[in-house]
């Protein structure tokens, strides 16, 4: 049996992999392939549909807001973002929180766009979240941005900030689907698809009908929400096997209780490995301070860094794969998302527990 | 048996199909997906980097060009090309054969650049290529662009343009590996994968470096070709499955001869189908003028439209499915892709056969 603890493009559920397999030779009995259909085929349609409804049904997302799907990854909406909201003159609040927003805070300056940031964990190597007192809020700010979890961190909001009649607009690449939302303080959301919500070629946003008319002028056609919004999604071909993934997806998360069970799911998922990091504290250091752990990526290092290539290959060994840690923060991460079964965080923790005794 | 005559997606090559069936639940015996592999894995990097190695083999693409994989489709390069190549004052001629063209010359306004029609076949409804003699080329401009097969109207140039010194860039969307490329002649070729190459989600660019460096200010990340170039296509998450299917597929021509073989191929196979147009030029009515016939999407009416309705109806009833054309020309549209087997245009054109006999 093998665990994957990769950061994304990640663990899919085991279920949604066989239908795939299936349907990936014969969709539906149609004798052709789900890869064969065309975008615009009765079949596909339906699919793409049903995967737009599900993710608004899951989420329980406001009639006020549009569900889009687009390609090109959360990379793009760092410049999709400020290109449709930023008008002349206008700015927005960023928080950083990790590589990502960086990432997202360079864009603004790439398009000639201008931002602030409102506040950062950087100083203490992004352990932590800044609580809403740390933060130096624009009440003229078009949004403020968030990163909702830091993969590479192990960090993640607790709560949503409150930023009053400011927009807030979160990338949830490395949450989406883990747990409800609270959309009275969103303004727009996006996300690619290749950690909780399928695989990698699929980004979805879901934005508050206010912000659809795009506010910056020779703006490229694909990049305009508003292009997506009026076609439903199918301006052009969509990516249709990662949409059928996804659909597959939303009914397995449905399945299993819906986002609530899977924000349970998740926190006792991750609780267990916690609690061995808490119990061996001498042996493992967590790098996310404690209000900012994350139930998606659980990053640490060893108290002996020395021992850190023989725990992920041994680990490796006993079928516990991809825990290597990025190198920003170097040592260990494993990344528990939706799919990771209970067993395999039982499993890690089974490792780590033996880990220690023998080389503690 | 079913045949497939969808114009994209479209019909894959069986073998391909299976293996990637296969591989979706055991990946090379990791006992994990190929959907659950991180981009940044050995297993994925070898995936990747064979894609590109073998489209770079497969196409001879000169070494002093770049190849890369972006998302977003032929819509995104309609947008790319004039952001990268044209700077301050610079204009760009366009040929417009097509829907396809109209749309990549709108483009260049949406963004405030400046182009010019250098020759459109607009005025016979798309069904011929304008000849070297019909075109009204500007030697200043620094690109020429053209669709190398219009998927709608059925048409396909024959032989590149001679441009001289002005670099030629090429939609080729749905003719991509159906042919060899003569690459003097181009500067820059882009199309999506879910024609010839596999499926939805990916775009593949291939680009001399001297146009590599973006020649306008302010664009996204994301848009700029430089990007993904100095990162070998990995500078964000790939859509790892859409290049893995790609990667499936060139093995795949490789296997059946390489281009030319596949050029052969095409033809012999469009061949059968418009012999049937022109032995029942009473019944059938071919759009396409007869220089500028493809062998990718061969477009026809029935002489009496009233039967065009049944024509469809029977065919599916007879397994050949698809066959709709595309409401721009109405009537019939047989796409007949590297993988349509030469059984599946044998197969309609007994069925066309049978259908005048019975109807005519």
């Amino acid at each position: 049996m093998i665990y994957n603890f990769s950061p994304g493009p990640a663990v899919l559920p085991s279920r949604v992999l066989e239908e795939a397999a299936v349907q990936l030779v014969d969709f539906w009995g149609s004798d052709m392939s789900i890869l064969e259909m065309s975008h615009r085929s009765k079949a596909y349609e339906e699919v793409h549909q049903d995967a737009l409804d599900m993710w608004r049904r899951l989420y329980a997302v406001p009639m006020e807001f549009e569900v889009i799907f687009v390609q090109g990854g959360a990379s793009t909406q760092f410049a999709m973002v400020p290109l449709n909201l930023l008008g002349e003159g206008d700015s927005a609040d960023y928080i950083c929180t990790g590589s990502w927003s960086q990432k997202a805070i360079k864009e603004v300056g790439v398009l000639g766009k201008k931002c602030r940031i409102a506040g950062s964990s950087e100083e203490r190597e992004f352990s932590y979240i800044p609580t809403p007192e740390q933060l130096d809020l624009d009440e003229r700010a078009r949004y403020v941005h968030i990163t909702t979890n830091n993969t590479i961190y192990g960090t993640q909001y607790g709560t949503l900030p409150d930023t009053g009649s400011v927009r807030l607009v979160a990338d949830i690449s490395s949450d989406m689907l883990s747990q409800p939302l609270d959309w009275d303080r969103l303004g727009l959301i996006y996300g690619g698809a290749q950690k909780n919500a399928g695989v990698a070629g699929l980004t979805v946003v879901c934005l508050h009908r206010d912000l659809l008319k795009c506010r910056s002028t020779g703006v490229p056609t694909m990049l305009q929400y508003e292009t997506h919004a009026s076609t439903n999604s199918l301006y052009n071909t969509p990516p249709v096997f990662a949409v059928y993934m996804l659909n597959l997806v939303l009914h397995w998360i449905e399945a299993q209780g819906g986002l609530s069970a899977m924000a349970a799911h998740n926190r006792h998922k991750a609780g267990l490995v916690y609690q061995v990091l808490d119990q061996y504290a001498e042996f493992y250091c967590g790098h996310a301070e404690l209000q900012a752990r994350s139930s998606m990526n659980i990053t640490f290092r060893l108290a002996n860094r020395d021992l850190e290539a023989r725990f992920c290959a041994d680990a490796e060994g006993a079928g516990l794969v991809g825990l290597k840690g990025h190198r920003a923060v170097g040592g260990i991460r494993a990344s528990t998302y939706n799919a990771m079964p209970v067993e395999g965080c039982q499993a890690l923790v089974d490792f780590m527990q033996t880990f220690v005794r023998t080389k503690g």
